[in-house]
Formats: C-alpha cells, structure tokens, sequence
C-alpha cells in the first residue's frame, strides 16, 4: 500500500499544470509575431489537405462504421465526406484521417504531430459552437505549445519508452485548446489538463496498422471532452502532470520542468513545425527531393542509364527494399522513391499505390538506382548522381532535405500539397476556395465556413 | 530514430495477446463450475447497487452536462437516472458511478476493481443489441479474466509507478468482454484488445478528484469502442501486449508472462474478487466490523466510556484524522469509522455524510476512541476493547476482516448493501425486483429488462 516507486520521485517539481493553465486561459488573443500567426495559418492548412486525402481510407470507414452503432447526431463535419457525427466524434476521425497517410506536420524537436489532436479537436467545437476563426487560430497555437511543450520536457526518453509521443502529448493540446475555446478561467483549464493526463493514448507498437492513426484522433476526442467535462464541474488534480504519480512521472525518466515554462508565451512551439513533401517517412525525402531536382533540370526517365545514391546508412536499414510488391512496401524503398522523383517530380499518396509500384516504366527506372552508404553524409542530405545514356552525368547534393526548418515547404508547396490531397475529394475548384479561406482563417466570422467547404 | 529503452526489452515474451483472444473467442458458455458462475452474479448485484446509489452523485452530473453537449441518442440506460444516452456515455458513466463511492468489488490480489470497466461496458451493450444474459454473464467472467490477469503480470510494480490498475487494465477487459458479446472471431477479438492496448487509463495522482472514478468509466468506454472498431475491421498489432513496444513493456518493469496463460480456462480470476462491507478505504474495514460486532453483543454507545484499538500503523498513517470536519474527511478516521460501526451497526455511504460526521453523539463516541499501533495485527485483523462505565469491559479480535476472501460478504449481506445503496433511488419494492432479477442473470432472456429495472 506504500510502496515506493522504481524511479525515485521528484517531489519539488514546479506547478507546471496551473501556470501553463494560467497561460492558456490569459495570454491574449493574437499575442505572437506575425512569424507565428502564419505558421498556425500553414499548420492549418496542411492538416486540412491530410484529413480531406484520406476521408475515404479504410481506417475512416472502420471508425465511422463503428460510431455510427452510436447513432450520432450530425453535429460536426468528417472531413471530406458529407456524413456528419457528434463533435466528439468528429475529433476522432478526423485525426485519424489527419495521420493516416503518414503526410500530417512534425515538430521536429520531439517528433510529435501537433496539429492532428489539437486541431481535430478544435475544428468539431468551433463548428458546434460557431466560434469565430480569430478563437480557431488562438486556440490552435496555445494548444500546440501546450503539447510541444510537454514534448521537450519529455523527449526523446518518453519515445524511446515505447510511447507515440503525438497521441500521449496531444490531449493536452486538445484539452488546452478546447479550454481557451470554451473560455474557461485558468482553474477549469487545469481540471481540463487534469482530466486529460489520465488518458495518454499511443503505443509504438501499432506502427503499421490503423491504430497509429487513431492515437491522434483518440488525443483529440479525449482533449475535447476533458474541456467539456471541466466546463461543467468535474474534478481532477491541478498537479496531474507534475506530481510523483502524474503523467510525466508516469510515463518518462526524464521531465524537464524549465521546458514547459521558460520564455512562456514568447517563444511559441508552433513556429518549429514542419511540413512533409511526401508521402513517406523523413528518412527517404532527401533522395526524392534531389531526383524531383533533376527532373526540373530537364533530365528524363528515358535519358537515364544509371542513378547513384550516396546516402546516409538508416536510408538502407530502414528503406532498402530493392522490388516493393505494392503501395505499402513502396513507402520502404528509397529505389522506389527516386524513380516517381523523378518521374512524376512528387510523391504524394498516389504515387505509392499498387498501381504506381507495380508500373512498368516505373520498375525499370528504379532497377537502374543504386545507392551506397556514406555515414559523411547527414540524414537530412543526399547526394545523387544521374549518369545519363549519352555519358553526360547531373549531380545533386541535398543539404537540407524541402521540408525541413532550414529549408521549408513555400506557402506555394502547400497549397500544391493541398491540391494534391483535396481535389480528388471535393475537386480543383473547391480545394481552391477552400486554401483560400483557410489562409483567412483569423478574420474568419464563423468556423463553421470552413468545415462547410470541407463537404464535397 | 533507433535509440535503445531503458529497460532492455523481451523479445521473446510469449504470443498472449493472440492466446487471451482465442481464449475469449471460444471458451464455452458456461465453461466453469457452479462458485464461479455464483461469483459472476455476486459480482453484478454488487456493481448495479454502487452504480444505482450514486447516480446523483455531483460526477456523474457533471459527466452526464458534458456528454449531453454531444445530443446523444437515446441508446442505453444510466442506472438509477431516467434519462439515457448512447452506449459508449452510459458505459462512461455507469463505470464513474460504480466507483465513485469507493464501495465496488476488488481482486485483491492486484487491487483491480474489475467489474467498473467490465459490467459498464458489457450492460449498454448487451442493452442496445437485445443480447440475453447467459451471453453477458459469459462476457463478464471472460472479461473480468482478461484484466485480472494482465493486472497479475504487472502488479505490484505497475501500481507502483503511478497506474491506477484499475483504469490502465480494465479498457482490456472490457474490449474482450464486448468481443465476446459481439461474437467476434479469435482475430478481431485480437484487434479489440491491441486498439484497447493503446488507450490505458488511470494516474493514481487523480485519487480524491472525480477523475479517479473517470478510470473505470473510461476503460468501459475504450474497450466498449475498441470492440465495435474491430467488428468493423479496424487493425492494430496482434502483439500489442508482449511486444517490446506493447502495453505491458510500456507501462511496468514487471511481465509474469506466465500470469497471463497459467491454468487459462480452468482457474477464473473473478473467483477472488471480493465486496467491500464499508464505504471507505479497506484499511479501517477491521475496526468498523469490530464496532458492528459489538453493537450485535449489545453494547450501546451510551454505555461506553473508551474504546481501545491496537491496530496495524498503516491504520493511523492512512486514517488517523482526530476531528474529522466534513464527511469526507471522516472517511480517512478510523475514530469516525468506529464510532459509526457501534451506533449504526453500518458504515455505508450514508454514515459518511457531512451530517453524520457532525452529529453530537457520534462526534462524542469518536472522542472516546483511542487507537495504538500493535505491528503484530495484520492489516486485516483489529483488536478492540469496549471499557463500558459499569466496569466491564467486551472484547473483539478481528482475525479476518468482513469483505475478505476468508470471511466473504454472504449473498445476504450483498442483498442488504443494494437495498442501501438502491432502496433510495429506485425505491425497496424496485430493488427487491432487481435483487431478484440479477440472481437470475444467467437465465435471463434479454438484458434490456435489467437495465429497464435499474430505471426509477
């Protein structure tokens, strides 16, 4: 009944659950630079062209099939179908279909992917309560530091535990961002914070099947309805994440108190968000990035007698399937990656479906790649020599793989990501309106406008 | 990327996800003997009475004001309340009733209390698809197996990390009790307990905040859910308890693998669940069944001049509180438990309102009770002396506490704990038509009528 715990536990840790409360229930609205209320317009935008893509995957169908044994009432839009569910609901799917293609944003200082929880949770309260954009966007950037927040104070020892960082840090920005939404004062914040921590979701393990993707979406519904339940009354410790059986004591050796409160408010988490160019994991972009290069060069699959990979030695630990039999295994081969590079100058979903994989002039491009190890060379970088059939030869070094913070996706690239995701969904002309609209998401009357356009 | 855990990871530990689900998928109705078919019906008396008595309790208002933000169908019943919401909120709130006295059942082995997430989840189920009760009583023995012995793997060092065991295993037991009742295959029960697996519950920081009783309720809603996703087809990792990256390496430096499979089918873990004759923390359950037993031997509170107790020290750490102020607080007073054992014969719900906390004769007759620590008494045993003002003086040593495995609650005295708990909400004549019904359980042609019974 007394027992001690195995990790000695720190008594004297700050109160970080009331003051990052007091934080989000006070900051005032817009109290960042210019910098930082762009970013969350680009977070935005980038979660709403991932969940709008996948509103038809499989994972979407399992889940809504599920929850329409609820019988639902149509309160808040799934993303990119015109089937509506309640709001928490809604926070579900819609943060699963965010992470499912692997394509949603990173804060790469924890690997976590802030907009799934925080923004599925938001977009279903902000429909429900037709809360002006201006609150959307606070709420948003508020909620994501909470998160990232966490994030630093317990990366990479959380991770390496075996937790999905993003769904055991993302109810509290679920939970923090529905709070600012709601209004709440700073004490029913911490009791929605409090609520929330007892509920982390995510484990390693489920990488490659569709509960990876629900750890997002289950972060948002758990983060929606902490903030709700506060609302009302209901309690919780206002030192849930700090105390010596609170989250970050429960589920990490490290807890780097000054992470959740140095330069609070001043400096946001948000503005170290990333966005992916392609549809895969981090560790093959830079190869695709440098054969989408030379394609702009002018260089055709046809011309190609061989290309040459100089890569970093996870590339080929974790990638180096030489014949992918389908969509799937394409997503683990850099040969892979490198052909439709070239090809196609992108790698967006479709280009790792069966279809593509399987395509004849796409096989033999990638049967003319080869890579060898160079550990001088960083995971970020790739350096790629085409050798073409008339024994002239194109060479690309990569430093900073597109996408990353040294060098990012262009307001331009995401609106093209964008188009990439939402005009099979709800066509060109819509997905147009729709980027439009969400670069205005602060002046916004009426969040309820943007899930409207997400409708097909 | 591949950063090595703390805790060296099993990589050999055995395929249990995959045996506890075809084990939950195929034992046989009825597939034990007579004590544990008694105990399953035992064990849902005791869980319908919590549940029906707190029904007004100011957590499940609050919980229920959150819920009815979602304009919930009408689906399922919350016992003891009129109203009714859909499956996955009534398991949510029938779990936080069912715990929120601290009155329900405990495997005192791990101190899970099993029936909270099991019974939640598998009564709004079971009521919504019509199931007859033989298919819910199977359910719940299976179901309570399942969290009971995943609890038995990780207990004691889980607990000691900060898990409130309750909440981080029962979301399994509830996942597999609800494929069963759903009559899912070996796999997608599999499926059920991997999307469980990624959504444990419970920080025992939250102890003496409405969240501690959140717990149960969620684990009921995550494995009510995990169920309907998996009939459904969605996937998680068929590992996700034994693998490296799986729940149990995740959430405990301990895995007894072998608790998991050991006499699988023939020993049945509910056969030590056990009923709590007192609404408050076990510890001070010895001294109160003194001072019932006392009361029995006729001895009144007008007769007594001091009480001794010679207890274990735990007994004073936990609940030496002199002068308890509010009801609350008087459940952590061993004076107060005494006190109200001798005057009412009882200490339910009821003896511990701030009323009877203040009352002059049971604050006189606390003021009369001196207690000193004997470590040679065993957490379960008290031994206490009544000095009455003629002299003599009646002695009664507690050897095995009333509620434990060696002096069960008789079925008369589970009859006696509903009618106290339900008497007030659904009235005697109701509760007595519920008693009997629920013995019945087994034999009952569909569960709907017990959930219409537990409706005031």
């Amino acid at each position: 009944m007394a027992r001690n715990t195995q990790v000695p536990a720190d008594h004297a840790a700050p109160p970080v659950t009331m003051r990052l409360a007091q934080f989000v229930a006070t900051h005032p609205s817009r109290g960042w630079n210019d910098a930082v209320e762009h970013e969350a317009h680009r977070t935005l935008l980038n979660w709403f062209g991932c969940a709008i893509g996948a509103a038809r995957h499989e994972a979407a169908e399992a889940a809504l099939a599920a929850i329409s044994a609820l019988q639902p009432s149509p309160q808040a839009t799934v993303l990119g179908r015109e089937q509506r569910v309640d709001m928490a609901s809604a926070a579900l799917v819609n943060g699963i279909t965010s992470h499912v293609f692997d394509f949603d944003d990173t804060h790469l200082k924890t690997i976590i992917h802030p907009a799934g929880p925080v923004a599925a949770a938001l977009l279903a309260l902000a429909e429900v309560r037709a809360a002006p954009g201006r609150g959307l966007v606070d709420a948003l950037v508020l909620g994501i530091d909470v998160a990232c927040r966490v994030g630093n104070a317990i990366y990479p020892d959380h991770y390496d535990r075996g937790w999905h960082i993003t769904g055991s840090t993302g109810m509290l920005g679920a939970a923090a961002g529905c709070a600012r939404l709601l209004g709440l004062d700073a004490q029913r914040t911490a009791m929605a914070l409090g609520i929330a921590a007892s509920q982390p979701t995510g484990l390693r393990e489920q990488f490659g099947t569709m509960t990876k993707s629900l750890h997002p979406g289950a972060a948002a519904r758990v983060g929606l309805m902490a903030a709700l339940m506060a609302e009302h009354g209901f309690t919780a410790s206002a030192r849930a994440l700090e105390a010596p059986r609170g989250l970050l004591q429960v589920v990490s050796p490290k807890h780097a108190w000054n992470e959740l409160t140095d330069s609070l408010g001043e400096r946001f988490e948000i503005s170290y968000n990333s966005y992916k160019p392609f549809a895969c994991g981090v560790v093959i972009h830079p190869c695709i990035d440098a054969c989408a290069q030379l394609r702009a060069r002018g260089v055709r699959a046809d011309q190609v007698q061989r290309i040459e990979l100089k890569v970093h030695s996870l590339v080929l630990e974790l990638t180096g399937k030489k014949e992918p039999a389908d969509g799937l295994q394409s997503k683990f081969s850099v040969y892979h990656g490198c052909a439709v590079g070239l090809i196609f100058g992108r790698a967006t979903e479709d280009e790792f479906s069966d279809a593509i994989a399987r395509r004849d002039d796409v096989v033999a491009l990638r049967r003319k790649v080869t890579a060898s190890v160079d550990d001088r060379i960083d995971e970020a970088s790739a350096d790629v020599v085409a050798v073409l059939t008339d024994g002239r030869s194109e060479r690309v070094f990569v430093e900073h793989v597109l996408g990353s913070l040294h060098r990012p996706m262009t307001d331009a690239d995401l609106a093209g990501k964008f188009h990439g995701l939402a005009d099979p969904v709800l066509g060109s002309g819509r997905a147009e309106s729709m980027i439009d609209a969400l670069w205005e998401t602060g002046r916004c009357g009426d969040a309820r406008s943007l899930a409207g356009l997400a409708r097909p």
